[in-house]
Parts: structure tokens; C-alpha cells; sequence
């Protein structure tokens, strides 16, 4: 498998955008899909922000250096990569705040209708998110209904006014097809949300194309956007003069620096804006996105999808597919870019495996996560995982591990 | 004045603060009031989460560097300056968000009153939080009532559901009695809400003796946390059974990482917490306070009122009191840390100003703002902006500026 991933990566037209990541020596990072590696302009930036920007020009910068513009500079950064035209996505806040933002807004789009759905295995946060929003307006206005994953389709009724997905499972990696079932949903009246944590950056989304209402999605995945960096909302155009948030905060005002006392939502997207935006943060970001300008994220996807099936490969070829059974979807097209395998002692496992140098996660209760994020990972990196992971379950050094159990965060 | 100056200055215990901040060379900073300046080991460890952490330890450093204890670690170094014992402060989101949580929360608190009050010349945000929750929640539920600064003592009284007042007027500097109004408001029945935008780590605050019952603040102000750093919100103790808070995000759940899809609030002040936290702001945050630890906040204060007076007798030894009237309360004691001037041209004067290298700020439609933060500001750099004030307004070179107009951002 050595010389087959060798040459993987000799044919490999991303393998130069490696180069603008700093990746710490010995290490194959396969967590991407948690927290994305430090670009090399986004280190650069954080120092020129806070040393330049806030410690030399201070309050003048938000002119100077245009601080007051990042929000949308770096929503029209991500538009491309998610298939939205210009003027419809914008940086703020985390995906949770965001969620209640446009769940709020869309279920008052929906007179006569309260049911707000979304998968019983989604990530936690869009679940309770809905519970939050219930609590607060009560039953009668939003009510959270739960539904397995394989049958939302056929669980779409006209009593549902929002139906919420991720569009790829934050444990299995499973890929739903977002054409498909917003046609379906649009078809019932049902506006659709989509969570795009663990799409963007990952694979080409076509939310413009595929008529996605709203949509979330976070930056510190694979747009490698720093830990906690801010969150992204999307606003259909079509629904920007009906759409109304709650979090109503000075920076979403049509007219901030008047300071008026009655609210009036800026046109457009930035109405989601509430407070002072997050400037480091989101400088940070700012460089970190310019790496995707010249990405072509098709070549992303087709490179994620090789490495999957490469690493499936790999497995079966050390005898660890029995050992380690796959839990995503085993067609390549069905998956994003990260792969779920079951093991009683999945994190005992992930923990010797982070030891070895390889870095990859845990969810519960028994899953190993492992993330391929083409922009930076080789075939030769996978191969060598893979032989690491092999060797830490023949000597059994899992169990070890075992003793030494410390939660990990993503 | 030069000589009083020089003597107040060898008489400042806290003059040797300010080596621990980076303050650009020729320039008087008298706008800590709305972006406190650099911090030296803010410097360091911005430097450090983004190289070292986040670009070297990666995901790891949710433990190895304890990323995840950030919200309640910088929370807990906060609430000693605003007179909070342990386990009420905690670090998340802006001021708008978090307004939007207590907000929410205290009105579910009050059945049967649907009122929440504020003063007309609140800080917008403060405003239009209420105005959002109250579209959202309908007018039965949540009614904005708003009050002269002036009466609101008078206008209290037991259909009111909630009070929300900023402490410090962002505009005049006026200082709010926060015992005396908690205590009327309580009498008749009525949760109050501080926003300490403009009072944390520019004066003592008593949050626990004056039995306020719920506060947010920001920490970029006299914090010096960074431009747009976490927000900070406080539920006194005996709130924190009954207070719940509807946007429900996986960091403010009883455990985060079983990822199950029922929301059960954390205990105490952390299910405020919603999204994953931003960690470089929130760490850079956190080196910022390290400044605290040896500060006496009354000195702090001390100083700070003698400052605001200095400036105005340096004002009328400079024949500049009748040019810029002064509309902050005359006494000091009223005053949090800053002064209001009205003048006419009052956004070219500050441009003008800051011109000839003193940093105020402009607050719409007359008013320039003048704020001391006694950790880096000296007695002999006021007499100096006042003597450059005095220059510019002599020469008329404001008049010239108002021609080069751009709005500012704070």
C-alpha cells in the first residue's frame, strides 16, 4: 500500500497547499474535521491584529483596518464555497446562537404550523436548540419532533413549518441529499435549515442551486478558522424582507453609529449581526479563508473520497476491518469527508493512537472518528495511520490507555 | 497646571501600571472607554494560543492547555471587580446575546407582568434587545416601557416585570445609585438587570451587597480584553434554580460530551453558555485580566474621579468651559469614568484631536467623550490633550477636519 499512496501523492493537485499550513513535526493529523490546522496567514494575521491593529492604531482601526467590514467580508469568502451568491451569508456569533437566530425567524415565518423537526441523532446543539426555542414560546408555538434519520422524507407532513438537518452526521459521517429532500420539504410548505458544520470546507454545497432556505455552519472544521472562531449564517434572498431575528443588537441596525433608540433591521442578510463583532477572532478567520481562493473544492471532494476508500482499503489489508467495523455509509458518495468505526474501546483506542502521533477522535459512546481534509493530508500520511493503528491493537496498548481516560473536547 | 500634574503623577500608586500595557508612541489614549489598549501579556499569549496551542498542541489543547475552563476561568477573575463572590460570572457570547438570555429568562421568572423598562437613552443594544424579545414573545408577554434617567425611581412600580439599567450612561458618564434603585425595585416586586458596560474595572461595583439580581458587561472597555472580547454575564446565586435561559447551545448542557439529545441545563451560572467557546479571544482575554490581580479597585477609582476633575479645572484654566460645555453630572461621584462634552462640531473636534495624537471618541448627534483609565493615563498627558485642545480649537483646525468626515466606529 506504501507505493500505491506514494504514487496517490505524486498525482495529487492539492499536495502544494500543504505548504500553507503549519503542522506540528510527527504528527498525521486526522482531525480536521474537529478543529482544522493553523494556516500559515492566519498565524501571520493574528500577530498583525493584535500587535499592529489594536495595540498600535486601537480604536481607529475599525476604520483603518476596516474591522467594521469583517463580518461580511468573511461571509462572501465562505458564499463561494457553499454555492450562495453574494449578499446572502454572513460571520457572527457560534452555529448555537445563529441556530436560535433563524429558528426563531423561520418559525414565524410559518403562521398555523409549530412543529419544528430535525433528526434524533443529529448533534446535540441543533436538538436543543429547538427544546431551548419551545421552552421559551411554549408548546403551542414551536414543538420539537424527533425522527430517525432513514425516514425524514417520509415523515414530511403540512403540520411541519421547519425541518432542521445537518448535512453530514456529525458521528457517522452520513451525507443526506440535500436536493432532494428540500424539494421534498418545499413541496409540503416546510422551510428547511441546514447545518453545515460538517460540510463546508469538505465537499461542494450548492445551497442557491438546491433552494436551501437557511442555513449555519461553523469555521473552525475545515475552513481551519481557529478553535471557537465565529460561525456563519446564510438568508435566502428571497426570504430577506420577510425574515426577522430576535437577537436584536446594535451592529444588526440599518444604521448602528445614529445610536436611535427604536430598532430597524439593516436590509439583507446583516440583520443577524447583534453585538460588537469578535475581531481577533474573525481577523483570524478573514486570513485563514484566503487559502480557499484558489482551491477548486470539486478536486476537494474527489480527493476525500479517494482517501476514504484508501483508508478503508488499508484496513482490510492489515486484517482491521473486522476489528474495527466501519459505521458510515460505505458508499463514498454517501459520506462526507470523515469515517466512523465502532469499538468498545474506542477511546482508549483514539487516546494510544493520539500517542503514536496520530490524532483522530472520539465520540460517544463507541465510535472513532477519523476526518480527511485533502488540503492538507497525503496518501503516505494514511498508509502510515493506518500501520500505527494496526500495531497499537496487536500489542493491546489500547488498554493501557484505558487507565489513563481524560475527556476530549472538539 | 503642568507643575499640579507632574506633583499628582509622584503621588500615583498606580503609576507603575501602565509598563504593563503597549501604548503607541506620541499618542494620549483617552479612549480606553470604548477600547482599552493592548496588554503586554495579552501580547505574549495571543502569540502563544495561536502558535503554540492551537498551531502545535491542536485539538489536545482542549485539555493540555484547558481551553474548555476559559468561560468560567476568565468569569471568576471578573467577579471580584464587579463584588461577585465565586460561581456567578461567567464568559460567553456579547452583551447583546447575553442580554437576550437574561432578558428571557427574568420575564419567565415574573408571571402574570409583562413589563420590562429601560431608560430612553440607554445604549441601543440594551433597547433593542427588548424590542426583539418583545416581537418575539408578543406584546402580551414582553412590553417595552421606557423612562427618562431622571424618574425612573419614581415610575417603578408592580407591573413591572423587569428593569434593565447600564449602570454608567454611555454617553454622559452618569453614574447610577444601583443600591437605592435595587432596593426600590425589589420592594415592589421587580428583578433588575445591570449592564456594566461602562462600570467594570472602572469602579467598584457591588453586585452580591446590593443584592442585584442579574448583570452583563463587556471586557474590551476598561478590561482591555481586545477588540470585540467575550461578553460576561452574572445570576446571582439565589436566582440560579428557577433562571433558565432558552438559547440552549451543548456547552451549557450538564454533559457536554455524552451528546444526548435531551437538553438538562448545567447547574449554576455555565448553561448560559451555549456554543463551543472562542477560545483565542477568550484566552487573550484571560491574559488580559492577569492585570488585575494587584489592582485596588478603589484607588482605581480614586484616581479616576480625581482625573475627571483635573481635566475640567484644566478646561477652565484654558477658558475651553464654555466652548465645550460640560454635560456629564458636575460631581464626581456621579460619574463613572468618563466626561460628555456638547459641542456643535463635537465629531470634528475629536477627528482634529485625534489628529494632533489624542484618541477620544464622538457619540452621535454633539457629544465628545473624554474616558480615563487611571492603569495607563497620567496626570501630565491630560494637561496635554487639554492643551492641544485648547490649540486646535484657537486655530479652528476642527473646521478643516469636518471636510474629511468618516464616521467612527467604537
Amino acid at each position: 500500500m506504501q507505493a500505491v499512496a506514494k504514487k496517490l501523492d505524486e498525482q495529487d493537485c492539492l499536495a502544494s497547499f500543504r505548504e500553507q499550513f503549519c503542522l506540528p513535526e510527527g504528527v498525521i493529523y486526522l482531525d480536521g474535521n474537529s478543529l482544522g490546522p493553523l494556516p500559515v496567514a492566519a498565524k501571520q494575521r493574528a500577530v498583525e491584529v493584535v500587535t499592529q491593529q489594536w495595540g498600535q492604531d486601537l480604536i481607529t482601526s475599525w476604520n483603518k483596518h476596516a474591522w467594521i467590514d469583517l463580518p461580511q467580508q468573511c461571509g462572501e469568502q465562505i458564499a463561494p464555497l457553499i454555492g450562495a451568491a453574494p449578499g446572502q451569508v454572513i460571520c457572527c456569533d457560534s452555529i448555537s446562537v445563529n441556530l436560535f437566530k433563524v429558528l426563531s425567524g423561520a418559525i414565524r415565518m410559518q403562521p398555523g404550523r409549530r412543529k419544528v423537526m430535525t433528526t434524533s441523532d443529529n448533534f446535540p446543539t441543533d436538538i436543543y436548540t429547538i427544546e431551548g426555542l419551545s421552552e421559551q414560546l411554549g408548546e403551542d408555538r414551536c414543538e420539537l419532533v424527533l425522527v430517525d434519520e432513514e425516514s425524514i422524507e417520509a415523515m414530511l407532513d403540512e403540520s411541519i413549518a421547519v425541518l432542521l438537518l445537518t448535512q453530514v452526521n456529525f458521528r457517522s459521517g452520513r451525507l443526506l441529499d440535500m436536493k432532494e429532500i428540500t424539494r421534498t420539504a418545499h413541496a409540503k410548505g416546510i422551510l428547511v435549515v441546514w447545518d453545515l458544520a460538517h460540510s463546508a470546507g469538505a465537499l461542494p454545497v450548492h445551497l442557491d442551486a438546491h433552494e436551501a432556505d437557511f442555513a449555519v455552519g461553523c469555521t473552525y472544521k475545515y475552513l481551519n478558522g481557529g478553535p471557537g472562531a465565529p460561525a456563519f449564517i446564510y438568508v435566502a434572498k428571497r426570504h430577506q424582507q420577510q425574515f426577522k431575528q430576535p437577537v436584536s443588537g446594535w451592529m444588526g441596525h440599518a444604521s448602528p453609529f445614529t445610536f436611535g433608540s427604536a430598532y430597524a433591521p439593516a436590509a439583507g442578510v446583516k440583520q443577524n449581526l447583534s453585538g460588537t463583532p469578535a475581531v481577533i477572532a474573525m481577523s483570524v478567520l478573514e486570513a485563514a479563508l484566503s487559502v480557499w481562493k484558489d482551491v477548486d473544492i470539486l478536486q476537494v471532494r474527489q480527493k476525500s473520497m479517494a482517501m476514504g476508500e484508501f483508508f478503508l482499503e488499508c484496513l482490510r489489508v492489515l486484517e482491521l476491518d473486522s476489528v474495527l467495523p466501519c459505521v458510515s455509509p460505505s458508499a463514498a458518495k454517501e459520506r462526507g469527508s470523515q469515517l466512523a468505526f465502532r469499538h468498545e474501546h474506542a477511546y482508549a483506542i483514539c487516546q494510544a493512537w493520539i500517542e503514536a502521533g496520530v490524532v483522530a477522535d472520539f465520540r460517544a459512546p463507541d465510535r472513532l472518528r477519523v476526518g480527511f481534509a485533502p488540503l492538507y493530508i497525503s496518501f503516505q500520511a494514511v498508509w502510515e495511520a493506518c500501520e500505527k493503528l494496526k500495531c497499537l491493537i496487536e500489542e493491546q496498548r489500547y488498554l493501557e490507555a484505558r487507565f489513563r481516560l481524560q475527556q476530549t473536547v472538539t
